[in-house]
């Protein structure tokens, strides 16, 4: 992309908690040019311009998509009005930039990727976390480096958090290593298993333990809770020759890579106490850029509307991820009763 | 009890790993005598002589069994050789102490169970962990403290274990989890809901998640595996007005207890945003005592044999475990389908 | 402080580094009116202007002095500028907030003291530690609480730090603990003694480590570096009843209450062994207010303006941090010699 | 060294709390015989009778210097008893394992050294952290990798310990700097400078600091204490490639490499700022070899009085610690002081 290109214009529709953050991004790339904030509050509006004076807001989507300066807009609204303010851009013939999770079912997702498909539209979903240097380091030891056959991926996302009146904590939580362990392992799930609760009558699950199968005989699980007295936020990866240790928590070094994994001995004499043993090394933590995750997700946006490129996190990616979230929930409802994944083989090369 | 009381004769049974823990124990426990130990190793045997020089060794306890002077016997030898031992053990009228897990099946357990009722003996099964200061601290602050109904419970015990090539990891870690749940929770799990997958064919499960339904709402989680980069050992206890971290691997302050929990709004104008908020306040780390939880396992055994008392981990206790590693390893062997609980009430008499 | 006061005006001077954090808290802060940044370099003016639209910069200090719209000045230029702007806004009749240290030199600082008192103005040193909940909520302990004696104050604040070149590592970081200690502590120190080094020839000393004495006994000592390959910001505070340890690297629990203490022993029995044994309790970890300390300090700031009550951290305070600045300094270049602190008592009044 | 070699035959002087541990680790030494025990107190030779049946326990160290089937004693009594015993030793021809501290004077040390060489005896001092894969490990990195020149050397040593009632902390604690600083680097400090403090008179100093001097411009320092409420044993080295933190209290992972240092600009428009920058890069922990020190130490020790090769942890570098506490306690009584540390050139084969 050269110099010369010129500025994709974005309005960005919802100034709440992640709209703020998005309004800022997009503010600081210089290759994006924020043209207005959609926000129907007014007391959000006033802060709007209060912080960015001259940025135009509008109280609803419909007052931009006319607009024909406007190439896309970005979606930071609560989930249940995802789909139509996105059907409705689409139809406009904006590019959209979604917050996770993508929608309320899988059917509406389906229907996004389609429109988008046929009308030649960038459908960008903001797995942020797909962005970040750790998890793009440890894609890379996953894919590149001798890691070996992936054994286990074993999430651990829980605090106090806010409580959500809409979603669920899987949707809430969850669905981050969903995107992760979407884009890091070579399979897609077969089948779920999820337990969880609500302490709350009337309040979606605010605890959840979601088991993911795959073929290869790899297991995934996510420990997910907006009801713990600690924040935590690591993941285990075990591989044949290699495992990670990621900690977001951690000051620094947040990704550990230790040299250890598993022999067998064929020595008769050890047979009974025990077949397998332990081979341990040294442990690396790589050096990780300090990039904003959510500044290198923007610039990927711009480029992927200017290349027609296919986006790391495309509607497909983000509708992969709303069928886990629904099948996971579903296992959930009836205390951990497998669910099968029926989708087709994961589009690799579409994430890739 | 006097200083005059006599003291219990014993012998362990098996000197492996465990069982040389045992022997020292019971050796330096004043109110034990330790008479023999039973091992068939010659090699382990001269290990007995070379460090406790005049300590009888034997090669069977059928070589022990008609010595009227041997009160008890302990044993610490592999689970499949349990049962008999400890039948035989009890049907010569001797006291039992019996490593976790108590044996293969319930079926074995619940006959242990009647005869040692019938024959008036001591069933004692070494689930070292409710003798620890921590969980008998935690114990204390659940049962008597202001800790507010119990949301759930959240273990993780992971390490690069010790393969085992005849019991899986839940026999041999959740094992802990599903003890210390019978002595802290006031009820018993209705239902159990497990993954896991062993990575190497032909052994057991080496990695696994189960969950625990309880009638209250309560919900029990524990990840147990074989196969982690770095040594968990935590426990999460949420409550309604408290919550607990127990760190087994810190070096000090093992429980915290977080002064914090949910309140309800009903401010109409946050009623979208959130109808939970948390409170939270001061973190306490109750000093805890040092003394050896095996020690004091050792002496609440030679207690209850001189009293009658029940153990606190009695023969009962240690059935509703291994019932308890059945249903999981079942659901785990059916991808998480969930797998009621069928024994009766729980006798917390029995515990307490 | 009724909400009729007038709001207090003011200019900032350096829009550097910390600059910028007092722009945005004063255009934060309700109370006061942020009318001016005064800042030779254009393309910092230009940041200005497009962060906050409107907003008035001028090159020079002169350029608002006579403006008597505008009732104080926020300095946060390099230190050997302090002296000179800081006179300057002062006879013009301004009060002035600096930034730490307060100036290159004590003579220089007790001459501010000495107009700001003449012509009745707020002179405020920003130490901001002053201000954060933490080292208030150990303040509060140590006075009130059954602390015992203060035995020591032990203080590490060493990093892959940003080099000066124009102030050394004691100016940098040791300040931090001089302005604590001045706050937390009774007394003022008699005597400092201070070794360190640059391994960079003609750059200011990187390291460094600094012990201070006390009449009463107490002890205290600050290892400051900018060349360690960790971050640590540690205080360890110990009493004759309770210790301390302020972490403030610590995601949460920064300050933890330590019950533990030394006893005697007068057994003796044990008297070759030990005269002294340790009583060790439980610990705690008193809940801290999230409040933004330059937050804090700004309203401070703005209150004493306006009842012209002395600020906790006036003057007054900043010189004897200067003081304690150059004779650490004096000592470091001695290897250690040991430095009389000349001043009078310390006017406690002045800082409470 | 050949399997046919013949065995040393030792006796252990003391069985307190450190001779338990030299007792049981030469009765565990394959090359070593442990023959008799030396103590005065009747209820600690009962102790060893009854946990070591058979071995003989003797009162006094004369009650074995004419038995020459002894080669060697081990002293473990307090300091102010240690020349004694090491002279009358080595006047008996045996060679001598000594702990640390040596002796309580340099000039006594230093008649050690003189005697146990002119009789060609190996005197050995028990500087066991010499011997631990740790600081093996870093004195590897050190002379073999690309470390770069030694910046600084800063440990802490504090903890809730043991009051002793005959020496002081530095002799306790800062004793193990020393040692290290000995072993790692390649040249001898110049001059100390130290501060301290008792908070009970009549008891010798509790807490310390202490910075040495060297002629490079390295500088080291250590912060001992017993009156700390946390445990914390950690050593930064700092070099102009690369850093090291050992954290001994860490459960894995003690030492860490980290790939860092700093960078000179010449970039003029950046002069003003910042002349240094930083390269930081991955972060490396070698595994270490779990062996226990007080076993290679034995080894080491044994292997010596067959060779005749000097020990790592000679004479000549026990005089050189006690030399330096010698030191560092007159700057300490005189708040700071320099002391300039007069003794020649290190002798730096003796050491290696």
């Amino acid at each position: 992309m050269s110099k010369d290109d010129p500025e994709i214009n974005l309005a960005v529709v919802g100034y709440g908690y992640w709209g703020t953050n998005l309004v800022r991004n997009f503010e600081e790339l210089p290759c994006a040019n924020l043209q207005a904030v959609v926000e129907p509050d007014p007391g959000k509006c006033q802060r709007v311009q209060q912080r960015y004076r001259g940025l135009r807001t509008v109280s609803a989507l419909e007052d931009i998509l006319d607009d024909s300066s406007i190439d896309a807009v970005a979606i930071a609204t609560p989930v249940d009005t995802h789909f139509d303010l996105a059907m409705a851009a689409l139809n406009a013939g904006k590019h959209v930039w979604i917050e996770k999770p993508m929608t309320e079912t899988s059917e509406q997702a389906r229907q996004l990727v389609e429109v988008a498909k046929r009308r030649k539209l960038t459908l960008f979903v903001d797995h942020t976390f797909l962005y970040t240097s750790a998890i793009r380091k440890m894609q890379e030891i996953v894919a590149h480096g001798d890691f070996g056959k992936i054994y286990y991926y074993d999430s651990t996302r829980v605090n106090l958090g806010l409580f959500q009146h809409d979603v669920n904590v899987i949707s809430d939580l969850a669905v981050h290593d969903f995107s992760i362990l979407d884009f890091i392992l070579p399979e897609r799930p077969i089948a779920v298993s999820a337990s969880g609760t609500t302490h709350f009558p009337g309040m979606p699950e605010n605890l959840a333990f979601v088991s993911l199968f795959y073929e290869s005989g790899t297991i995934a699980h996510t420990n997910v809770s907006w009801l713990a007295p600690v924040k935590v936020r690591q993941i285990l990866l075990g591989g044949a020759n290699k495992m990670i240790v990621y900690d977001d928590m951690a000051p620094s070094e947040k990704v550990k890579v230790y040299d250890c994994g598993v022999s067998f001995t064929s020595d008769p004499r050890e047979i009974y106490q025990r077949l397998v043993g332990y081979r341990t090394g040294d442990m690396w933590a790589p050096k990780l850029e300090l990039t904003e995750a959510l500044r290198v997700a923007g610039e990927h946006f711009v480029d992927c509307i200017r290349t027609g490129e296919t986006p790391i996190t495309d509607g497909a990616l983000g509708l992969r991820v709303v069928e886990l979230i629904e099948a996971a929930t579903t296992s959930m409802k009836r205390r951990g009763e497998t669910v099968e994944i029926k989708t087709g083989e994961k589009a690799r090369d579409s994430i890739r």
